[in-house]
Parts: structure tokens; C-alpha cells; sequence
């Protein structure tokens, strides 16, 4: 079926295998006047380039952006941005045994069943290749939501073991790590479990944070269509993502009303939530705290020690998985948490702009 | 905009406030020729009904459906299936306090701040009512589920600090124990810990665990529309659901691969996992392994102890909650993640029906 | 599939079948705020009832809406609208023949093949009745367009043979002659038209007009969504209506460019068409000129002539239908062309809101 | 808004100005399986090239289709197929007359007034070009449609004054006339009217008919999504159709029901219409018979001959228009009406497959 497109009226369509010739989105509904540039881009795309730290592959992958239509002088025209980067590194090597088994913990053997046949080299669709088309619309939507006030804060809350607590917070340090976590210290502890992982022929997980500051109040609707609920269809349709949480879900469940409710006061003649237990949501809709999401990624699932398995044709085997695998992807899942967050917020804050008799007439009768 | 309807062969539109003349859904997409009565659907009601025990309001809410449309001949027609259920036991009270007043934990501010103004009485549109719609959906789902061999197992796996280990899961318990959970002693204590609560003016939450057996390989779709990310939406718009998992999610991002990783081997000529840490799902589509999903829902926003606040006026208030409210909405929750999971499936199942040319072709030729 | 509901922002999901328990609709997505009651809507509901003239049947249906939700203290909230009109009149009779034969100009046929069976009692779900919940919210989208000062004109544009030119227009005769047609020599000769039709146990069709002014300019997108497209495709959603066509644009597929371009004057200060052979739109949007459209319908099939057809089990067979059926349907169709039409141009509005960069700043920052 | 996709199952974007860097399609939820490549599509694409006759512009279009995604060893594999023309054929040349002027008949006004600004060079996204995209769409669809059985015939049923009889149709000389009209006379009679057009600096329309045979009994469905609904607005979603015919709709409009109607009767065993005046469906659902459309194309309105209008800065002032362009787009249109057919039909056809639980279960089941 159709299920390569997200968003009601900010609309992103990805498309693109790891080997074919290229990869790409198409952006529709993205409304006109917005600033936009490959230059403005491209800083996206390279927060998400592998090849950067000891603990992603090695390609060398330029992941140029082009742009290829919606903008005109400078400005996106309201019409489809389409958006494409070559697959000129991808190295045509020997596919045959990832052709014929299953790799534990990939798609081969759902796609397989679901679709008949696949396309084996690399990830095919399900490669983290899909994801730059994912950045390239988030780009975008993180754009659009600065001019609005709204600003992103993104980092590796957990990797392996090693976990950040908010007194640890290092501002300075965002984006500045190879492991995410903006702290030296506990940087350097993940560092040191990382070499741990790869001289085991083993791969790591760890868990992405997005804070997400400047938000109006009463985005997201009070049904299914509650921000939250989208945010977590959002972030849990990243490969890797296996649980989401806004705010301290997963331990509110554990608490009481008293210790989880937030009351309410006034800041400056503002209705302001006095705590953010909630992360910045209640009853679906912004609440105008920071919005916090956590995404859980589970360990990259393609490692060099011996796993058992069976083929195609139904024999049992055991795979060696060779070529070039990150150890952990969550460095350069962050830029992705991110995007999928924007472009969710941006739908919603369009959507939102509905909601009322009153600015509608002000709408058009101005 | 447009927020009350989910899916998209099989999509549900839920209507109705806690205090309106009646709540109810429309199923549009139902295949037709599937045996539907009132007396099918009753049961699935009764599991969400209030009243029951000592931790759930002690309204006496019939909660009866009505079937206004779809039905047939004892078959549903293909045709939209339209349900009620009247609100015939909502006690028109003294709302003034909620009228003025945002409850901490409630969606009350966020509602006048995206509309301007809300219906006060009860919930309104964020009433636990509300999910009287899905329920009725979720039991077609189910239903139809189940004549494809396709079944649920639904329970409460954690209430407050008490949580409930797999060796202790007891089968002949399910939904017999008043707090969900399927274990005697376990239950117990839960029940201990929920009358502590109600001595304190206080509330608990939990975690509802799904697990689903006998789906067909290959549900979901490889990049947006994944099974778990339709699924995570799917629970997450649940009004108190503030985190979601699929398998071993949560721990899975402080594992290695080699420990999270599920092999493949052959039992009696099927290709199947060895373990099923992934919950089901590989690469976003359902693998032939259960289903595991896991919701967690805070602790019931309306407690009795004293609240700080502020009116819709901008006063600083402190706030006592009254009337009847659920001192945790656990056991009554669990009817709604297996109805949100079915109805979520089912229209997976549905979908998948197209993912390939020679079926097509079977279908037409034959 | 989910066939029954229209609408991006402003979403509606119609229900019922003729003999059933009720008919209904849902409308999803309507702004908060605006005024509502059902006596507002009565009159719309009055405007399609049958009964009023010797050219539509003499049931007696008294057709009264009911609210269930979505309103509060006289005014929308934003959440959603559920209508019902009870089916009080539907006379149980023997329905036998139309049980077993296929009815020629109906769906009876195509519904067996489609579903396996079907609610073989009057017209089930293509029964004219289902166009009851198209007239409650079309309604609420008149209602709603009024107040942004859009207004709509909508009559018989041709009755059988029997055609008003432009000239013969009479705004005092709107709504007030039988057939629709606002003059009285040719409403007269309608009449006198359908006579002969009735006493030749035979039927007719015609031609529904629609004009709307006030539109504001640029309301549809300049691709699929263009806002002829999406009229085109809400009229030919009817029941009966076979063609559809925007302003003189039968014709103009006879014309040179030069005979049908409507060149551009400034008309104090604002930029107009000179001619508006176009019918309002240019591009797919609209161009500030009225729109006009015209759906063209063809004659009742129900006629009381014996008409050769065959039965489900294979046999041929001469069928007469009896019972109470229109010999006419378009002076009914009048109210549900304005109604779809309201609703594809209040969706198309709300959409249009989110075109421009600039105006989206201005709704937040304000 | 997200305008520029149609279709639920089978969902195409298009994305591209007449003079960016290129335009394109990306087709999503097309079965997996589906023989395609780059030479099976060239030839649809080569029906809509222009230059081929005096009729169409001069431009020397290459429009070599490129694959990018979505094929895999000659196959589709159920992932998003992105297709692209590259422009290379547009000339820059000055562009400051249409970018301060609105050209009659254009959407140059109305995207004005709708974003802000547009890109002035050409048609921008209003272009012809735009429909490289779905005829590269409805390339996909066509050769689906054909493995099931499913054949098109699509003509010119009229240019200008000249109109093709029944009885002249010339299957032999379908496509291989410069004005599409499968017949020598009338062909000739209308080159000699273009001829006379071109002289008068003016332009022609006409009318596009679609036949469709081999379509199974049902698709579409009762109420909104009607198949001649769907087909309406694909139809008109094209930039200069201006009216929707199904069957002998505009006629049907005048006739009596027993004029009308098509009565059933056994084909060798098979239950058959007697006529088809219809124009193959009922109910808004396929009967059997072939499908009858037609297209009613407005006159090019780039014309030649000086017209009146205004500038954007609101002059009026008299426009002289000049470059390339097509006297009439009815013979290069064909291709394009038989595209979004094909495209509408190939959506219905997927849904299609869930209407009933006995297909559902013998799919699942099998």
C-alpha cells in the first residue's frame, strides 16, 4: 500500500533504496514564502553523514541535496519541493549470501514474505538510506518552525549503559560528542563501551532526547489525532525505534496523581504548568511547556559474530555479516528524532490554524 | 480539524461528550457477511464498564449499543456500521468549579486555549467516555479477527509498584481478578496498594500489556505506515497512555546485538524466531512471532486532595476535585489497548491484501 | 472500503440505510465557535423533504434532525457534530420482487456483485435517503460560509425539454415554484411536462444550477486538488448526476480561445474579469467571480412501466415496480447540490489558510 | 495544502515547474511483481510529446523517462517508483512580460493572489509539463490494468466544430491521426479548422473520449467515492477540462426514464446490460459494460491575437502573447485522460479487494 508518505497538509513522500540511483522526498504542502536553499539544508544532511567518528562506517558518502522544483528566488512557491541525493557511493560487491538468508533482527524476511521477492543489496528500503529524505524534510519544517520562535534541543539521553542526568546537561557540548551525550565525562564512558562492543563483534542501543521549546498552545487534537500519539507514530516508524515516551511516561506509571499532576500558576500573567511531568502535552495538545519526546533504539542488528539463521529456500545456516556497519546508530539518529519531530509539529501547527470561528473570520476578513 | 476518525480501509469516527445525549461511532470500511449483533458487541462493553469493583466509579451506566446501521440479515453489509450508547446516567451536578477552574493533569486549559471555550460538564470530548466509540469498533475488529484464526490476550502487567513477572502470568485469571491482574497474590497486593491510594486522596496508574497471536507474516509497511508505528499512534491516543513499547523495547536500548537480536530457525518446515525480543515486528512488519505491546498509563489526573490552580480568569485557586472518579482507570483501560489494537490490525490485514501482483491476479482471475 | 465520508479539514461521514433505524452523518473537523441548533438546520432538511408537490411521493416524513453532539450553549466546539433523523414512515411492505430482481437504472445489481447481498429494502444505502445527512451538513457549512459573506443561488436550470435562459431568471421565484425552475411560463410548462411523464408511467430528468458569490480568490490547488476537481467530484457523488460542468464549459469545447477567454479590468481598484464564461475558477482556484456549476440528471429509473430484467438466480424476467416513487428528483436534488457544494468550498477555505508564510506568522505572532 | 497527490492505495504525487530542473512522479503502493521499466513506459510518454504535428508546439522535447527507484531486476517491489524528466529543452528567454502580466484564460491571477508570488517562467507548476508525471503514472497503471485484461481506447470525440459519429469511428486509425480523430474525413475537415485558427492567431478545444473494457462488476464504491465521482475529478484535475460526461450523461438529462434505463438480460449465462446507456456503471459502481467518459477541453488560451487584462502592480494594459504554443492540446490531452483513467481505476480496483469476508478469508487462508 501507500505507506512511504506522512502529514495531513505538511505532506513529506519518501522514496529511494541504499542502491538504487538515488534517494529522495517530495514535499507537498509546505506554504510559500519560506526562505529555503540547498546551503540552508545541507548542515542537515551532515548532522546524519556516517564517516565522522570511529563509531560509524566508513563511507564516504557526499549526500549532496539537490533541489529540484517548489522553489523559485530564493523562496519555496507553495507547490512540491522535490529534494534527491545520489547513491554514488555505494560499492557494488558480493550480495549473494545476504540475497539468500536472513539476517537476524533486519526485514529481509518480512519483505520477503510480504512482497514475494526484494531488492537484497544493502537495506534495500529499509536501509538507513531512507532516512536522508527524512532529513531533508525536517530541515525543512525545523526552518519553518524557527521563523515561528520554536527551537530544537536533541541529544543522546542514553547509549548502552551510559546514561546522561539532567544535572549533567552540558550545553555547550550539543552536537559535539561523537556519542551525542553532551557531557565529557560520560562521552567518554560511552566512548570506552562502544570499543567494548566493537572488539566483541557486538552493536549498541541507547535512547534519543527532543526537547522542544516556543510551541503555542493546542497543537495536536483531543482524539486520535492527539500530538503525542502522532509524535510517537512519528518516532516509532524510525527503524530502529522500539518505545516511546513524552515526558516521564514510562515511570508516571508508576506513581501517583499527586507526585505526576502538574498544577497550575501564573508567570508574569501567564498560565504556566508549575512542574513538566507531562512533557509538554495535555489531553493530546500542547500545553506551552517544553515539549519532551525519548525514542528507544534498540542495538544496530547487523554484527560480525556468528548468528543462526536460514535461507530463503528454508535450510538452516549460520551468517557472518561482513561490509561496513555502524556499532551504534544513535549518534546519527539524533538529526532523524528531530526531524520526525518537526515535520509532525509543523503538520499539527497548520492544522491548528482551523480550530476557530473567530480567527477564521479574522482570516479573511482582514 | 479533523481529528475523531483513525485508519484507513477500516477507519472509525468516534463522536460524543460525557454529558451530550449519547456517544457513539461509525465504522466505515467493514467488510461485508460478518456475523454482527448488539448481543456480539455487549460483551466488550461490559469490560469497560464503571462500577464494577471497588476502584472504579460506582456510577450505573447501562452502557447498552444500539446498531442504527450496517447490519443485515445478522451480517454487516459493507455499509458504514453506525453505534450509540446513551448517556443516560450522567447526573446534571454543580459544574461551576470545572467551569472556571483548570484541573491539574486534565485537559481543561489546553481545550479553551485551542477553542475559546469547552463543554465543562464532565470531561467533555476528553471524557473517558469517549472510548465507549472504540470499544464498539474494537470488538467488530476483534470479531472479524477472530475468524481469521487471530486472537488477544489482554491484561494489566504492572499497577503501581506491583508488576507482574511472566512465571506468574496465570491463563485461567484473565479478567477475572478486579485489578487485571492474573495472578492471585499479585492482584492482592495491587488491591492493598489502590486502598492506600484512596486513604491518601490519591491515584495509581499502570502498564497494560496486548499480546496477539496467529497474525500472517508480512502487516505493516516498511517506512511511515510501520506496523508498530500505527500501533504506537494507535495507543498513545489513548488519553492517559504516555508511553509505548513493542517487545522488549525499553530494555532493548541498554542491550548489545547479540543479545537483542532474535535468530531464525525452522520449526516442523516454518521459518520462525528463536526468541521474539523484537515483539513481532521486523523491519515494521509483522513477523509471524506474538504481537507484544506494552501501554503506560499515568495515575488518574482527578484526585481529592488539594490542588493548586488557576481559573480561566487568571487567579491563583487551590482546587478540590469532587464527584465519583476511578481512583486508577487500569482494569478498564484494558478493553481499549486490545479494541485500539485490533481496530489498528485489522486495517493492516486489510491493506496487505494489495502488496502483490500474483495475488491481485488470483484475485480477479479465479 | 471506507466510501462514505468527503473532506480533508471539514470532514463528513454519512450513515444509514433507508429501512434502517435512522440516517445520519458526522461532521468532523468544523471550527469552534460558530452558531448552531437544530432549527437552524431544519430548514435545510424541510428544503429536500418529499411529499411537498404531485411531482415528488406522498410519503410523510417528517424528517426532524437531532443534534447528539459537538454543540454547546448554542455554539459549536470544535469537536464532533453527530446528526440523526430518526426513518419513522418507512412502511414495511413486501419487498420480495425488488429481493430477487435487479432493478434496471439501479445499484441493486452491482451491490450483489460487489457485497455477496444487500439490504435489499427500498434503496438501502443508495437510497435517496442517505442525501439526508449530505443536507444536515451542508447546513452547517452554509451556515458557516454566510458569515464570511459567501452566498448561494440554486435552481432548476432544466426540467426534461424544458430550459431557462439567463434572461428568464426571477430571484422572487426562488424556491417558491414546484420544479425548481424560477419563472413561472416555464415552470408551468414543466409541470405540464411531468404530468405527461406520470401519465405515461415514465419519469424525467434535468439540469441543477449553482451559483456562489463572495468567494474569496485562490480557494482549491493548482493540481489534483483543484477546486472544479474536487466540485466535480462532490456532485457526481450523487445519486443521480451523470455530468458535471463548470461554467460555460460544455460549450466551450466548441469555441476558439478568443471567444472563451475572459480578459481581466480593474472594477474600482480591484482586479475582475471581464467575462466569467470560466464559472469562477482559473487553474483550479478561485478567481473572485461567482462560481457557477451545473449538474445534469438523469430521469428516476423507478418507473411504473414494465421494464424487462433478470433476477439474482439467472432468470429473465419482466419487473413492474410499484410503491411511491418521484417521478422527478431534481427540484429535491436543488438543496443537495447546494450542500455538497458548500461543503467541498468550506473545506477548500479552511485548506487555503495555510497557503502563505507570511499570513501563518501573522496568525501566531498576533 | 498537499494538493498534488491523488489516490489511497495507488497514490501518485507529481512534483515539477515547466522550467526547473526537472518533473516527476513518485508512485506509492503499487503491487509488488508488476513487470516495468524505463522502455515499457517511453511509448505513453511519447504520446503526449509535442512537435510531432503543426498542431503542437516546435519544441524538441527529448522526455526520456528515468526509473530511480522502486524496479528492481526488472520488476516493481512494492516500494515507491520515482520517475523523472529531466528539462532540458526550455529556453530561457525573457520572461518579464507573463511575470508582471495575467494572461487571460491563465492561473497567472490566481496564483498571484493565492501565495504571494510564482514562478513567472512558463506555466510554472501550472504547465503541460506537469502532466509528463501522470502520464508516467498512468504508464504503471495501463500496463497493470492490461495483465488483468483490462484495454483502453481513448480518442478525440470532437475538435472545434467537427464531432466523430459512432458510425464513423475507424478503429485502425485510432492514434495515428494529427487531431486524434480515428476517422480521414473528419480529420481532415478538422486540420483544416486548426489551420483556419492558427490564421486568426487563434486557438480550438474539443473532446476527449475514454473507453475502458474488461472491468470486473463492482468497483467503487456507493456513496462519496462513487467510481464516476473519482473519475470526475481526475478528469477535471486536468488543467483545461472544464466538463465530465459519463455514458450519455448531458442527454440523459433530457430523456425519460424509459428512454433511459438499461435493462438487463443473459448473455450466455453471464447477466448483462441490454444498452449502456450508463456508460458502464451503477450506483456509482463498474456494471460490466464498457466504461464511457468524456473530457470537454477548453480552447488553448494562449492565443495570439491581443487581449485585454492587467498587470500585477493593477494597470491595464494590452497583452501581445508570444513563443511556443499548442493551437489545441486536445490531440496531446488523449494520452493524459487515458492516464488518470487508468490511475483512478487501478486505486478502485485495489480497494476493491476488501469488500468482502469471504474473499478476505480465502485470501488469508489459502
Amino acid at each position: 500500500m501507500a505507506g512511504s508518505s506522512i502529514g495531513t497538509i505538511f505532506k513529506i513522500t519518501t522514496w529511494g533504496e541504499s542502491h538504487g540511483e538515488a534517494v529522495g522526498v517530495v514535499i507537498d504542502g509546505c506554504p510559500a514564502g519560506l526562505p529555503l536553499s540547498e546551503e540552508l539544508i545541507q548542515p542537515f544532511m551532515d548532522r546524519r553523514k556516517p564517516g565522522q567518528t570511529d563509531y560509524a562506517t566508513k563511507r564516504n558518502e557526499a549526500d549532496r541535496v539537490k533541489i529540484l522544483s517548489g522553489v523559485f528566488e530564493g523562496k519555496t512557491t507553495g507547490t512540491p519541493i522535490s529534494m534527491m541525493v545520489e547513491n554514488t557511493s555505494q560499492r557494488s560487491h558480493d550480495y549473494s549470501q545476504i540475497a539468500s538468508c536472513y539476517r537476524p533482527g533486519h526485514a529481509d524476511f518480512t519483505f520477503d514474505s510480504k512482497y514475494g521477492f526484494r531488492d537484497y543489496r544493502g537495506g534495500g528500503r529499509s536501509s538507513g538510506r531512507e532516512t536522508i529524505g527524512r532529513v531533508a524534510a525536517g530541515a525543512v519544517a525545523i526552518l519553518f518552525l524557527n521563523r515561528l520562535g520554536i527551537s530544537f534541543t536533541t541529544f543522546t539521553r542514553a547509549l548502552g549503559p551510559v546514561s546522561l542526568k539532567d544535572e549533567d546537561f552540558t550545553p555547550s557540548l550539543l552536537g559535539m560528542t561523537p556519542t551525542g551525550i553532551p557531557h565529557d565525562g560520560l562521552n567518554a564512558e560511552a566512548e570506552e563501551y562502544l570499543k567494548t562492543c566493537m572488539a566483541n563483534m557486538d552493536s549498541a542501543g541507547g535512547i534519543v532526547e527532543c526537547r522542544v521549546e516556543g510551541l503555542p498552545v493546542g497543537l495536536g487534537d483531543p482524539v486520535f489525532e492527539k500530538l503525542d500519539a502522532n509524535l510517537a507514530k512519528a518516532l516509532v516508524s524510525m527503524g530502529a525505534v522500539k518505545a516511546f515516551e513524552v515526558g516521564e511516561g514510562i515511570q508516571a506509571a508508576g506513581r501517583t496523581g499527586s507526585q505526576n499532576n502538574d498544577g497550575f500558576s501564573l508567570q508574569e500573567g501567564k498560565i504556566t504548568k508549575r512542574t513538566n511531568h507531562s512533557g509538554g502535552t495535555l489531553g493530546g495538545m500542547s500545553d506551552g511547556s517544553p515539549l519532551i519526546l525519548r525514542a528507544y533504539i534498540k542495538p544496530t542488528p547487523s554484527i560480525f559474530s556468528p548468528q543462526q539463521t536460514v535461507t530463503r529456500d528454508k535450510e538452516e545456516v549460520t551468517i557472518n555479516i561482513k561490509g561496513r556497519h555502524d556499532p551504534v546508530i544513535v549518534p546519527r539518529a539524533i538529526v532523524v528524532v528531530e526531524a520526525m519531530t518537526a515535520i509532525t509539529l509543523m503538520d499539527a501547527l497548520l492544522l491548528n490554524m482551523t480550530a476557530r470561528m473567530d480567527s477564521i473570520i479574522d482570516f479573511y476578513q482582514k
